[in-house]
């Protein structure tokens, strides 16, 4: 492999002549065999580290901070990594330093090699543009890295986690609509119950999903609030003043999103609450679509000594011993994402715990977790909305059927004959395996009229109505 | 012991003379011996139950539901559990049916008891009030146990939560501005790095206090919606329509807290999230605790071998064996309750995942969570604060001679040497074991005036006064 | 209140007269006020204190390091608390100094006043028998400690856990023989699968139970090494050397359990990895416990509109609003368990992961969680058992008609006809809302006779004996 | 793209005509597009697959089960997957069914065509090898998934973890030997403590490690329980009766590990606590190694305003913006991957409870956690051992000045003067700032040739010496 020499400050390095990063990315990539194949540093923070080392450059050539052609030069290959084209020159995984100072310096050094040779002068050189003294002026790994995670992760959220779960809210939304007349019977403790409909059943999936969402938005907050203008321990030491409200201007201006300077940068550094909080948000929202995939698929089970109630798309044989299974695979996907989701919040909760003094060393394991938890989710919201939620549909006869052998309709009867005639009736018929209306004219405690007017399924799901 | 004869829909059941309780509370407390020397309902649940039962009655009076008198009886009754008088009669534990149905009905039979006895009657006679038709009307164990859940915690947050925590963090914020002019080393990575002073660095605390508190009293926004008026499965079955809006209305005049009935009451009974979110908002605060307490148990750590930049009071003797040694207590004691915030938020959250259908059967769990935490934070706060943060104090003579070794001040040099000679002073002053000044001087970097002048801790923490 | 005046290194303090606890234990008891109603040092391990006390001062009068009649005090006075005599003179709480210093000091100061009142001398007066000088003889908070962890947790398991958990393993052991002919329908992604005998169905319980429980005598063995013998880091400073494996003789004599000096003890006192481990096997058997849960309510769900295949005692009325209703509160309870054991795993299992240098601070918080889940699921389990397990029973009516309806009976087919062209029989069954014997025929792809002689719903549960 | 058509029970889909996989396999990829970049089946799967179609094959035709070239066809297909060579054949995700059944119908679908093809007959063809009746011959994913889970983690065990584990451990038990006269302050609640060895205080990292690695082995056993022979629900419908234990010890002979059916099969399939347990013991791992790179850490602390007792290897640069800085990356990257393992273990534990009747559809989440947890371990110890671990040096003159300054040496008098004595002087040279020995000779408590006899830090950590 053809290699060329760089240098840090520690010495000389033997780098693949065909990659723009320099001494340090290379060291890292020595250094930290750890999970390579499938735990590379996320795109997404790569990309945010391009869109932040092109507002810093801009920042600081309006601060007079960095020469103007300096600073052109920086932009323009920054924005090559922000734009992906530079992906490939990023090879350092998730375990790393701590503070992810080798992936802020792998951005410097690309980005360093990069604009030097958009200026003509080969890999290597540090000039004109100097990773540390340019392309990270004003910066430290320990601000940069915390504005990149927030960068990256509300980038994210828009592009890959709201669009598929609002889209699958809406279908669940239309569905419930569309049932809102199919009454059948609720269960709660697993036992049969009074009726509902079907509408609003699938109505408290929306509901929870909408709050989880609402809460979701909230947290989204938090992470508006950048680090950058710390630098190194929160003081903003070598920083212009102004630099990183500048800065944070320049990203809000490049992404669309209100972006704004950390009152309190030193909890910037030293925790990663805005994280956790975001990670906890996603797993409320995992438990909302946990919650409803699990209903989907008891209400689908059977098809003959389940539940029954709702069919769902056949997707695919279900199984490769018992012939013509069909199985609620994608509910099984979404749940087991959901499972992944919740331990990716352990992790990111419990990383968000251990900082010390300025600095929670725990940065780049926190922004994985909470990258993969919301594209994971994403995906399966789509996968789920498109395969299983859209195909939804009731059994009516099913349903009917089952409604028509509750006996917890007998409830409608406890405003005119008093809860313990009420459960008398009930357990008469219970015990007999008569219907309600049997046991309730044997008992005489109300009349064949009464009984049909009081005891009607609909009318019980909308006592608003009454 | 002197018992009498109660009954409920199952038949008779043998109940201690002097107990309010009835049939159904008796069948639990011989059915459930779960826990029972620590895992009674908390007492502030109970406590919410006595002003929900309160309310119901004002409102189902004013909707002419519940005669005047019948509703007066159960509101002095009520009054009583509310006040506590009554928490002897409210036996049952956690660990019962898992939507708080026994618990529910120990407070209805425990209110109509004492409410028939206020009318003259004795007990077990279910007349004139009627435990299921008149202190349960329009009411379900499914609707009245979150309803209750969430009244008792909105109450204990503001009683035993907000206080304390607040006193502790207004104790630090006073710290932070005491002081503010003390520099000292910053730490990152738990190595030295460039100076903070330490008011920023409890500021930092300060912060991430702060914002957890308004994290939590955001969460704390979904608990005002409340599952009244929905009955059984949401419908709102056998409850007047507007009987949910009154109840909340009530509630709300009772506690001055802005409760409302939910918009989506079938999600508030098969799903809890905002608890879920209470706990996650309350782990996160404990995280914040966390490092707090431990930044503070280390730079207190000697002392004569550890860091010993901050003295904390010497509460008691430390050790049974090492004369003379004093400990960090009540760090530990705050982290240990921080440990058990985040199992009790495993808990919640776990539970929150499982419900089914119309209901989800961890209400009790769930509650007793969250609102363990809480209180746990809440007397930890207050511990910390008395007996650890108000006496904190700065070792300034220790703090300045760690200051004056620190080589990370070579980072006010980058700006006017740059990154690769500054890094030369620094490995050259830890070869040589000697001071920055004397390395830098000695590569000839920098003249003696511009070292003196550039290199100023006190300045180096105040970027933008420069 | 009548009081005394004790001292410690820290000076005078006064103590309830009353009392037999000394300064420290009075000084903590004003200084940790968190947690007070249901958090008190968990009496196991008060006890536990007792027995270690009384086996320390045989350990030393044998070696020598203890006078025989100042022995004898302290052994008479440690078999009190051992008995739980004392319990009232042991107020403090769990969340205390991390090490449970001030509970060794605790039993080191009730023993000694009450050894000394044995020998006619006032409370206070440390003499003749002196709290640490005495009681503590070679001993250290750091080893005694975490030697009480090991004796209390091995002693509940045994009182509280094994037996209530064994007994509900044989009633379903039993349960699983009695229904061994039941054929009913399997079921897998909770759709319609292949027949298996109810006896299969709970056996499969009973092997998770005894793999857990297996699991969970294996992770007990760990606890048998005590740390005693290490005194404050592990040296052994201050101990005779032969100290350490004499006291945990005496232990084990007193207890009947295998007890020994552990081989390193520096880690013992730094980290509990063995306490982590019973934490971790109580998860999996609550784990098991759960599933087992889970089906009975399952199974049991309806009675009209879910599965109704078991039918399970009716031990109370289920619901308040809804007559006549019967719920599987003891699945609910013990399940509510299971996630408080899920919680209490998580605070464990953190806790340990967060000792520094020679001592791990989260003692305390770790022994209560473990005892917390042990007792917890002993309770559980011994509910479940006699209010749910006994009583189950299968509905074979109903059993046999949802077999008969089980399209996946054509499985028996793949062997004979194949796999494609049994899906296709399946799947005109399902079409056709016919049984598959008649989509086989009407597709002939078997004869009447092979059909039935191939499809025979008891002979598919037991391919062995074909 | 050139596909060909390939057909299952459901109907014909088209397939790249380069690809060996076959319908569903196409379906899956189509179904589930989630997590496609970072969550594929883990390779250690795909080819344990491999090696359970190839011992599946052996067996059926040893049973007289398949015909004897079929057997001959599949195994030289399957042994090309279980080499790996077939790898990109196998392009499913995770998230998918929860069976795992996409993935054990991706493995008969290659195996299929491959030996098809080996045969002379063009893919898609299903003869002479079918999928279904040849390649899944007596087996059901039911049970195929659970066995390839477990063969899959017993051999990257063996492979990916004990070895550098292993190696890591030998290393710190040659530092433990290598350093065991080092005496140097011990530390507990992060105070000075009485003396250790530096031998001792790394031996005691290696008791950990080495409780672990047992925990982890004996964790492992329950691994070589198969489920296979199960078929669909446990009862072995459709495989030979003697299959299960002929294809475990064709399995036991291709990788020598001891497999055997597992006693249970019911419990194999709708549970799998064996796991959990691998996944729980990973985690006690974990926190071993977590507590000993903590320990690093903070004795590496400094240089200037630490602890730095230790030193640690220069590997990288360690900040961006502070010239000479020096981190301890390597546990940082290490204590990260703790941090992933601990929520990798949420995750199993959660999915691990959530099986229903007879099949827990969690299977393919729960081989996921556990195997990357092994591989994170695995890699990351690998890394700390070769950059961190064998470069530890003690700095014995930092150690030595920090020892003399030790105040709690004083301990050593105790049993020389009494603890009352000791704490005195103890806390006479903290006030006074002057040394233990000055303070006791100013007492006079103790003579100068005593105090020098008794209070010696290296005897002090030797007791058994004395």
């Amino acid at each position: 492999m053809d290699t060329r020499t760089e240098r840090d400050s520690m010495g000389e390095v033997a780098v693949p002549a065909e990659c723009y990063w320099g001494a340090q990315t290379q060291r890292s990539l020595t250094n930290f065999e750890i999970g390579r194949e499938n735990h590379r540093m996320p795109r997404a923070l790569v990309r945010a580290f391009g869109l932040l080392k092109l507002a810093a450059a801009r920042a600081n050539a309006e601060l007079g901070e960095l020469d103007g052609e300096l600073a052109r030069l920086i932009e323009a290959a920054a924005d090559e990594v922000a734009g992906g084209a530079l992906d490939e020159h990023f090879p350092l995984v998730v375990f790393q330093t701590g503070s992810g100072t080798q992936s802020n310096m792998n951005a410097n050094e690309v980005i360093a090699n990069r604009a030097n040779e958009l200026a003509g002068e080969p890999r290597g050189t540090k000039s004109p543009v100097h990773p540390n003294d340019h392309v990270n002026r004003g910066q430290s790994s320990n601000d940069t890295f915390p504005t990149a995670m927030h960068v990256a992760i509300v980038l994210e959220l828009h592009a890959r986690l709201y669009p598929p779960v609002t889209a699958l809210r809406d279908t669940l939304a239309a569905k419930a609509r569309e049932f809102e007349d199919v009454v059948k019977s609720g269960r709660t403790h697993l036992m049969d119950a009074t009726p509902v409909t079907l509408g609003q059943e699938i109505g408290a999936w929306v509901a929870q999903i909408d709050a989880a969402l609402a809460n979701l938005r909230h947290a989204e907050q938090a992470l508006l609030d950048l680090a950058i203008g710390g630098t190194a321990v929160g003081t903003g030491l070598n920083a212009h003043p102004r630099f990183g409200a500048a800065c944070a201007r320049e990203l809000a201006a490049l992404t669309g999103h209100d972006f704004r300077s950390a009152q309190n940068r030193f909890a910037q550094l030293a925790a990663h609450d805005a994280l956790v909080g975001v990670s906890t948000a996603l797993r409320t929202l995992a438990g909302a679509l946990f919650k409803m995939a699990n209903d989907v698929r008891w209400l689908a089970s059977g098809p003959r000594t389940g539940i029954a109630e709702l069919a769902i798309p056949e997707n695919e044989p279900g199984s490769s011993i018992m012939p013509g299974k069909v199985n609620p695979t994608q509910a099984e996907a979404l749940t087991m994402v959901c499972a992944r989701v919740f331990g990716n919040d352990a992790t990111v909760a419990f990383a968000g715990t251990q900082g010390n003094f300025q600095l929670n060393v725990y940065k780049p394991v926190m922004a994985h977790g909470v990258l993969e938890s919301l594209q994971l989710l994403g995906d399966a919201a789509a996968s789920f909305d498109a395969h299983c939620a859209r195909g939804l549909e009731p059994d009516r006869t099913r349903i009917a059927e089952l409604l028509a052998r509750n006996l917890m309709l007998v409830t409608a009867l406890n405003r005119h004959i008093g809860y313990d005639r009420a459960a008398e009736i009930a357990k008469k018929a219970h015990k007999d395996g008569t219907t309600l209306r049997d046991a309730a004219l044997a008992l005489g405690y109300v009349s064949a009229e009464d009984f049909d007017r009081w005891v009607d399924a609909l009318t019980m799901t909308r006592p608003d109505a009454e």
